[in-house]
């Protein structure tokens, strides 16, 4: 690297521009960056990390998307908790060989996530490491009466997603195969993949209802985000359908596997799951649908019975280790 | 890796122990932390990242002091703003060799920072990576009167630092060269070097004074990170001073460098750097000296010339390119 920290740092700066700056007090290039928290509201932070070869591609994956991913995988945490986000710091570990305009075009992705948004990317680091990775914190703030929880979910309670799962795990396998999906459908599963937007105003939406008990996002796949909710609520979950994105419903049509199993395992579409009291489901399962176009498709119910469980053609199987599991699989999947 | 995730996170949890929620309404376990933040208060955020190899060498280091080591450097960014830890996130990137109970020796080092500044560990993340690698974000809490800036030196204040230079940066050079320091001066080196302590309450008081019109951590090396305040705050630096610690002058002995050299270019100390109005400083001296037992050590003025020079047995040179750039280096030195 023929570059300088302090380079590498007035880069960023210039790349993020308003981004590095909205709605707080000192951003980058001090010891630590400063703002105002609301006075009415619970801060919620989230941090998760990103390394090539495990998380993302870089040989497949342009650098912008790369960080616009990392982002919004990020922000993903705040929505499932109905927060909206106030600022992010991102460190980032860059391989040898990467140029300052590589930073730049990694930072044009995270600017971009930031400034539609409106946070303040507000601090970060940036250090040698053998691989390119991220990590990134993302700062919010929601309405103590709004912050939904995992552990809120009782029995009897209607499980829903925000959309159909399975688009991003379907763009992932494209892109390790050319011949998989074509058309349009490739297209929009790369875009899924690369571009799966974190669910920030259905989150805020949603959180705002008392018939709302339980929220998250569904990173690693219903079967085991369920499972994870189930054991937070001290219930059980039984799935009685699960809604699978057309491009998936394509992938296994060309690949000859069950769509449906695809979608149960299939992560990082950041759809949200929620618990929502079964007497006030359909009311704003029609709210939702008229403020944001999609549809709150009613999963399964919360039973008293232990872990998640599918019934499919009549029969009931358990769900377990389904989904993504970085340690356990070594290697992205 | 024979663990989930899952179990990483129940591991982690485990070891935190009371340092997983203090102070805070939801820790781990969920997908974002939250907490009430102080009403009167301006958050203060940063992030840093460490990796194997180049911050740290997990060879010679116990993973219980590399906990403690990026714990202690990412609180030194709040130090310098005169801010108190609130919360932390961590981030870690784990090879393939690692087991629960290397994670467990990992975690139990930053709970040991956490409860002893009675800050919680709030969240974060645990992936697969190449080599080991954290990234710690600190959330502070600071007054708005007290948050101190690196660009609010004036010229004719005085510079001092919290404490002589150079022991952390001759203990890695003697953790490399077993003969290097002997006996005593080894220990209190290598100490130096991992158990480096973030000046919290060192920076709190001080950032108290009105007297005190700018502040940042000794990370980079005196000469490099005073080239950052000089900059910030629009003027030049005088060196007249170097402090050097009794580790680093003994090993300048040894090996036959320049002791003030070697201390200048030092960095990770964490003593933090200082701007004061110089009427003030001798009374601020005494009253840090009764309440710490340390000395606030003068080292040198700001004036209207350029950068930062140093006045050094009659002639005064520039001082540039002193101190770490881990971009430069591209390995640990």
């Amino acid at each position: 690297m023929g570059f300088s920290e302090d380079a590498a740092i007035a880069a960023i700066r210039e790349e993020l521009g308003a981004a590095g700056c909205l709605r707080i007090d000192l951003g980058i290039g001090d010891d630590a960056a400063l703002w105002q928290p609301s006075r009415s509201d619970r801060g919620a932070v989230s941090t998760d990390a990103f390394v090539d070869g495990v998380h993302f591609r870089r040989s497949t994956t342009a650098l912008d998307r790369i960080g616009m991913r990392a982002m919004n995988a990020s922000l993903s945490d705040l929505a499932a908790m109905g927060a909206r986000p106030r600022l992010a710091t991102v460190a980032i570990g860059v391989p040898a060989e990467f140029t300052l305009d590589d930073i730049r075009l990694l930072y044009r992705g995270i600017a971009k996530v930031a400034t539609a948004l409106q946070f303040a990317v507000a601090g970060g680091d940036c250090t040698a490491s053998p691989v390119l990775s991220l990590a990134v914190t993302v700062l919010g703030e929601v309405r103590p009466s709004h912050a939904k929880c995992r552990s809120g979910a009782r029995i009897g309670d209607t499980i829903a997603v925000t959309g159909a799962l399975g688009a991003s795990a379907a763009g992932l396998r494209a892109l390790g195969d050319p011949q998989l999906l074509e058309g349009p459908l490739r297209c929009s599963a790369l875009d899924a993949y690369e571009l799966a937007r974190a669910r920030i105003p259905e989150g805020r939406w949603l959180a705002r209802s008392a018939h709302v008990r339980a929220m998250m996002d569904c990173s690693d796949g219903l079967g085991r985000d369920c499972a994870r909710m189930a054991q937070r609520s001290g219930l059980g979950i039984l799935l009685e359908q699960i809604p699978v994105a057309p491009e998936m419903a394509a992938l296994a049509r060309a690949t000859g596997e069950n769509a449906e199993e695809l979608a149960l395992a299939a992560g990082e579409d950041y759809e949200l799951i929620v618990a929502i009291a079964t007497p006030a489901f359909a009311h704003l399962q029609r709210r939702f649908h008229k403020r944001f176009g999609g549809t709150l498709v009613a999963v399964g119910h919360c039973d008293a019975q232990a872990g998640v469980r599918w019934r499919r053609s009549g029969a009931t199987i358990p769900v377990d280790r389904c989904g993504w599991d970085h340690f356990e699989v070594g290697e992205m999947r």
